[in-house]
């Protein structure tokens, strides 16, 4: 700051309290955040999770971050949130990159990948292995900033009528699995369909699908497949989904650097809690489900329908490593990350499991 | 606020002047806090927690927050963190509840209990199956706060020069292992000692002692042992061992309420992040100890012997259960909660893990 002489004490006071009122409003400035989420309204656990960052967003500033968060019957375009932050409808969203595979091919990589890691194993790719930096490369072209927005934990295979105990079983097989594993599985003869949501138990009680994968036994619940399956299957689509937070560069930029640091570290600790939540209502679901449905069983898909699962996962992906350098970056990426860590994984968390399988 | 009528322009703008001058003054106050450290000076890991969250809060609360972290070089009491801030010659401290199982035997609880919960497990426990108000209660009548610091995973069972091929080769067997573990080996008829850190590879070396545990390959390459001993066993003792940040009472309730946010969310962030840290610096020292040294083994200890260290826990904790109606309480709220959480994680990243044991 220059040095200012004043020629009165009075001139030299005034411009003291000059100076603090200015300091004082820009202190006092408030910054209203507009988030539209993928969820419809009252949605449980991923609706939870953009609404406790910005609890903690908005006492940490003393209000001076405030949010308005739109659920998907209000902006109609629960699969659209990424072009609505694009364009600046909204500065922020709360949703999952994989849905944008049709407008960024390598966006899908940072949910969740097939035969992929476990979440906290994801956790450290993104903030010590590399990969933060890969997904803002991906977004930057497109003016926006993604962070980690919670973790749904390891999904489950899916709900199925009949017992899976062989490849033959699962040819012609009506499933309901969307995305990347829907293609995974369709390499293996499954016929993919996808229902919405409101349909699907009722798709399944008549035999419209012989089986369905949704999340896990925290949001399976309410669905009450439970009710109308016996076979609970382990999964291996999406064993550590992220979903994401998306921030228009331009809001980002807007901020002061104190109110930046409030939003990143606010996203962080919700995130980390959403996948800790996750666990904890999924321990009790499974328990509940057990306990008023003691016909569910869960199983293990068979080897062989392993080893061809993931056969029809490394076969695509290579695939789409050919067809572009960064995606190849991103998956050669992710694969050196997993082997080296699950290895620790392997001698500890697992060896401990295994160790104890009396429980 | 109650309304003031000013006589004139002149003294209602200043009397404006002045409560904008008082508000700015306010939040432009700023908090020194003191922080003790059980860590020696640089330590990696445990010591970059407590200064990831003081950076986080002091950039959060643009410099309305700052720290000075005193490492036990300083204040030379390791172990006595709990006093220091008690006593209030420091503010906050970063330790192990478990240290303080001298002067409160239920603080030993918070960190870890052998055949326990695994991190994530014991995160849902504390945030969501009633941990934190157990520990609020053990830690009022001192007048401190507890907050979860910091996983370092699941911990090795330790570093052995010769391969426990039954519970015979525990007998007489002189191994460094402190604490609850400790007193658990001891049951088994092992000779229990404790060494310092800085004698500990010589006294390997030398067969002074047999063996040793420390914590896991992040911590444990830099202390050398797997230059010396073949046998790197699976844990059992400290299936997910938290650190903690110790509040006085009256620091906290000295701050206004976005900063005691600021500080909550910070601590909250850094303990999850060295979780994750931890297991990012584990996979790469698990790789390069296995490179360096081929000869090292991992091995899981033979159901004989975990069912004796099992049955040992067991016997020990409900000893302590005995006691005192508030270590049962705790006892019976983690035991209950693992029941319930542990049949999710076997069903979802067990399984997982186990149906692709070809890696």
């Amino acid at each position: 700051m220059p040095t200012i002489t004043f020629r009165t004490p009075f001139l030299a006071a005034f411009a003291l309290v000059l100076s603090l009122i200015s300091t004082s409003l820009m202190a006092e400035k408030t910054y209203t955040i507009r988030l539209a989420e993928t969820w419809g309204p009252g949605s449980p656990i991923l609706g939870e999770t953009p609404r406790s960052m910005a609890a903690m967003a908005e006492k940490m500033s003393n209000g001076r971050l405030k949010f308005r968060i739109d659920s998907s019957n209000k902006h109609k375009a629960p699969f659209g949130i990424f072009d609505l932050v694009r364009q600046g409808q909204y500065d922020m969203g709360h949703t999952a990159s994989y849905y944008y595979k049709g407008s960024i091919p390598n966006a899908m990589y940072f949910t969740t990948v097939p035969f992929g890691m476990l979440a906290p194993e994801q956790y450290a790719w993104f903030y010590y292995g590399g990969g933060m930096e890969l997904m803002e490369e991906v977004y930057k072209p497109y003016g926006l900033l993604s962070f980690p927005g919670g973790n749904t934990g390891n999904q489950m295979g899916g709900w199925f009528r009949e017992e899976i105990t062989s490849l033959d079983d699962l040819k012609g097989l009506k499933m309901r699995t969307p995305g990347f594993a829907g293609e995974v599985m369709a390499e293996l003869g499954v016929a993919v369909t996808n229902i919405p949501p409101g349909e699907l138990y009722t798709a399944l009680e008549r035999g419209t699908i012989d089986a369905l994968e949704w999340v896990g036994p925290a949001l399976d619940l309410p669905m009450g497949f439970h009710q109308i399956a016996d076979y609970y299957y382990a999964g291996w689509q999406e064993p550590g989904a992220e979903v994401q937070f998306l921030i228009n560069q331009k809001t980002w930029d807007s901020l002061p650097e104190d109110l930046q640091e409030i939003l990143r570290v606010a996203m962080r600790t919700a995130a980390y809690d959403m996948y800790i939540q996750t666990m904890h209502e999924s321990g009790e679901a499974w328990d509940r489900m057990k306990e008023d449905y003691p016909n569910v069983t869960h199983k293990t898909f068979p080897p062989e329908v392993i080893e061809a699962l993931r056969n029809a996962t490394d076969k695509l992906l290579a695939e789409e490593a050919e067809k572009d350098p960064l995606a190849k970056e991103i998956i050669t990426s992710q694969r050196e990350y997993l082997k080296q860590i699950r290895q620790w994984t392997n001698i500890s968390d697992k060896a401990y499991l295994n160790s104890i399988s009396t429980d």
